[in-house]
């Protein structure tokens, strides 16, 4: 076997941390150096995990035998960071979203093109173990073709105002996730209608975004497809997805936070809520993701979503938002 | 305790044998003529449930001492028989739709409106005890407002093409009760955006109408509905509604046809098949249905949906019907 | 077709409405006349569902074409109604237990033995279409030959002292039906292990009874049958049933009261409590009973329970009384 | 913070490898030596998860600053090694049974009653997050007083003839955690009845033992205890718990392996079997086993079970071995 990838992890905010954990724990990669230009945060996670800490991310893609490279950085630095790697023949994973200005996300296009190394979207959704088991089975014929999938993501909470205020709305921030799923189950998307309203979060309101959102896209293939946003759930985080075929549906479930279950005057066998957390929810995709990106980095080969699909994830979220303000269906030829 | 209703049936067909059961069972009403052209039908429901067969549904009217009529013949004479029963002053209960036709439906309004005695409109579902469940703790401020309602609507299997040829299309047909039950939740509906695919049913693409249907509502309030209909399912008849507010999401989840489970190496738990049949799903809700006819005929008063509310569904129906063809947003203000 | 049968209801109390309301209900069966000696009851019942009210049982039994008896008067009169039913050659279904006093029970093994017309007992448990199911997929091999058999029935309270002064003990009176469903499942039993407590019931304290039992038996098959009952249940009626093979579990799960679910901060798709009647639990199961007595009184076979069923239950249940007053496994051949 | 407790694993099997893993990921405890006898093993455990490999248990403990001990090795081992702690004055986490010969553990009770350092026993179960949750719960006294614990426990599949001849029978090997978790609801036991077949295991068969048993045990409070255990499961590891009292019952559900469902023409909502093995349903367990006795170690205060805990199942082991071959309720201090 060959020796352990040596990983450079650019960030050591939440995101950032979750990488580190995975890349110490997974025993076909080394954490090498981390960056983040709070030095304290990165000198943190490199005593929790290892590897040197420094403040500047490219002083990092240059530390001596740094082979592959994790983006956890904040979305401003995503194009900068993927060009670097590009321009080193490192295999890069970022975390989506590539950009919010989707004019410099196509700039970016054509050299991604011609890179000669992995440059990988932290789609890490598709690495849920029910998604993927889904979409296995999907594959496989069990439910036929899917005619109808239907996405439900609520968040616990909204986001603070600030963090609104800078996040694109929340057809870039929040459904851009759902609309790589879509794509990843149905494939290609041709038309986008969304219907936004901002009924409780004063965040939203101030920075003229939504918090309740549904979006319905056309794939090329006819099936059609729901997204059920909210920035709000008093249940626990909401995450379920459902793919209807004329054979069947198959259906990804809540994970519940307990295996306990009560009756009494009031319920019958009655669960608590489901998980919180985003981070808890889908720990497991973190680590499958970065074993993906390993594989690719490795084998040239893997199942990873590539810049092509963070682009084309945001042409959706782009339709999305031109759909909702201007009241009308939104063709994704139209943006591209 | 008043003597019971005298109630003429119209219509001896499948729908019509479900309201004579139930008028023969509930204790306020009898069963007192039958009419339908095939009298041969008429009398075979009046052996079962009472009353007296006839061919000619007028003549019913005209039948001594006839309290109520309840209208379920074929589509295209519901308008004369509704408006029949208003030139006597007799209650009707009329199936859905009103008529195919949004004019002839418009052109009745008025006469409606100065009407003395009670015009009923069949949305039976309303009367379904978990909708009428789910409807009661939404009002009594379980959840909060609602912010968003997710109607599942499935067939077990497609209509015969002749009847598709002669429904008026699946958002009049069939989608028609889920936008009587949009409005029952959130009240009045500004925006349709409805998108089809025809991607099964032979029968539906003969007549240019669509399989598979996903509608999103915009209420006067901000709360968005998305309804989900698909003109098959091989799970059963697959009937769910989720309202989703601040303070919870409460569902009406599907009816199981057997309360046994099995666990085995495949499954864990596992219940069969979801009920088939819209008459064995709603069976109570015809009842309940009735229940309330005969309470407005009797008191004047009740949760009946009336005439207007039939209107304002068609309204809905053509709005989607148009932004499907148009894949646009479509104002139910520009229907009207 | 032959002409309806013409049955006699003896007893209209809680258990004979329900059977009057069966035989009216049923195309088969005609409620001809109803004795109690409060004539008052079997009036009200009379008008109702049919039939002539009398106040001597064994008058109803001599009226004019009387084809078949079913006895749902307390438990006393039962032997002394159904010897009077075989002395007259007519069919009679009989609500269990057969006597309180075994002595009596097998006094009339052999008069039954040489009766020439069916005596039926009322285990209507058998006939609820849930564990009718699993019996019938146990039977075709499902889940291979059983190995354990688990049932749980809590009432949702006691019983008036009052009533447990009279009832034999719980053992004789609300295990009994699980004592017929063990030996439906699994067939003769060999040996009775029974464990009581007394911890909230103050009537079953006042009376020597039990409020908490678990009873084991072991089956011919070396199959362990485990019986768990309480006389309260704060969620509703709890009636479960486990049956574990090598190739599999097949369950009878409880009946919720409806079909919504809420989710919210303690919750997520938390149900309602359970049914909460038996009378709601198993009306099918009565008008299912009702059926095959019929069938039997029509065509000489059919799966109603016998009076041998109803005798060897019996025969656990004493063995069950016994063992858990001597603290020893009792086996049934002690008993008979 | 004081520095990590170093700690002695004996024993590189499958449990002495789930130890070591917990020991290198907690960051309380630090592995410092593996022992056994075959030496490969702690080699290869030390190579994954850090210390010094070695052969001789006993010269383990007596390594440089060995702070605490886990051990993992073959039951005859189990006293000699606690013993020898004892005499250390090293606390020690044992794995479960004590010894298969009640007389010698009776032999031990003085001396770990005088010793100075804390004796563990292993009874993983306790510290399932499910089963501490309904613990939790009922301490609480959210259900009331425990009326009936139904315990339900079947394996996947029997283990080999060779495993079952040293097992001490599947009272003393497989429902001694049943027995455990019954004292740690209801505490102590007073009377024990036990049945058992042997239906389909032939390593049962040929060594006397049963592979289907159900026993009931009587607590002191009158609350009954239900234990059913099958040496094999066709839909997974069956481990399911329900407390039962007078204002509800807590439910311990068993673990899907997945959060995928499907609906078809078989099936609404099924998911599919539960987890499989035992080390990944109480993966979690093992860990929080683990701080619970780094907790007693360094404060001399936890929830850990005792000797005595181990002991007392034990007891009720022998009880129900006893009871199953008289066919008699046995009481536990006819045992001790």
């Amino acid at each position: 076997m060959s020796s352990a990838l040596r990983i450079a992890l650019i960030g050591a905010g939440r995101i950032g941390r979750v990488h580190a954990s995975n890349i110490a724990a997974c025993t076909e990669t080394d954490l090498t150096v981390v960056a983040d230009p709070i030095v304290a945060g990165a000198q943190d996670v490199a005593s929790r995990f290892g590897g040197e800490a420094i403040a500047d991310p490219l002083a990092a893609l240059d530390r001596e035998r740094v082979d592959a490279v994790v983006v956890a950085s904040p979305t401003p630095t995503h194009i900068g960071l993927i060009e670097a790697c590009i321009d080193r023949g490192i295999p890069v994973l970022s975390e989506k979203p590539i950009d919010l200005d989707m004019g410099r996300v196509d700039a970016l296009r054509p050299r991604v093109a011609r890179a000669t190394s992995p440059v990988a979207i932290g789609f890490n959704q598709r690495f849920d173990p029910a998604i993927a088991e889904v979409h296995r089975r999907v594959i496989a014929g069990e439910i036929g073709a899917i005619e109808q999938l239907t996405i439900t993501s609520r968040d616990p909470g909204p986001p603070p105002a600030a963090y609104i205020a800078v996040s694109g709305g929340i057809f870039r921030d929040m459904t851009i996730h759902d609309f790589d799923l879509a794509r990843y189950f149905v494939g290609e998307i041709d038309e986008v209608t969304a219907v936004g309203s901002c009924l409780f979060d004063e965040g939203a309101r101030e920075h003229g975004d939504y918090d309740t959102v549904v979006v319905t896209l056309k794939a090329r293939t006819g099936a059609i497809v729901t997204i059920t946003n909210s920035r709000h759930s008093s249940y626990g985080y909401d995450q379920r997805i459902e793919a209807f075929g004329g054979k069947g549906l198959l259906s990804v479930e809540n994970v519940p936070a307990s295996h306990v279950s009560v009756s009494n005057a009031l319920h019958a066998g009655a669960r608590g809520p489901v998980v919180e957390q985003f981070l808890e929810r889908y720990a497991r995709a973190y680590a499958n993701e970065l074993d993906e990106f390993v594989a690719w980095v490795r084998t040239g080969a893997s199942s990873s979503p590539t810049f092509t699909d963070g682009w084309a994830a945001q042409i959706i979220a782009e339709a999305a938002h031109r759909s909702a303000r201007e009241g009308r269906t939104v063709r994704t030829d139209e943006i591209n």
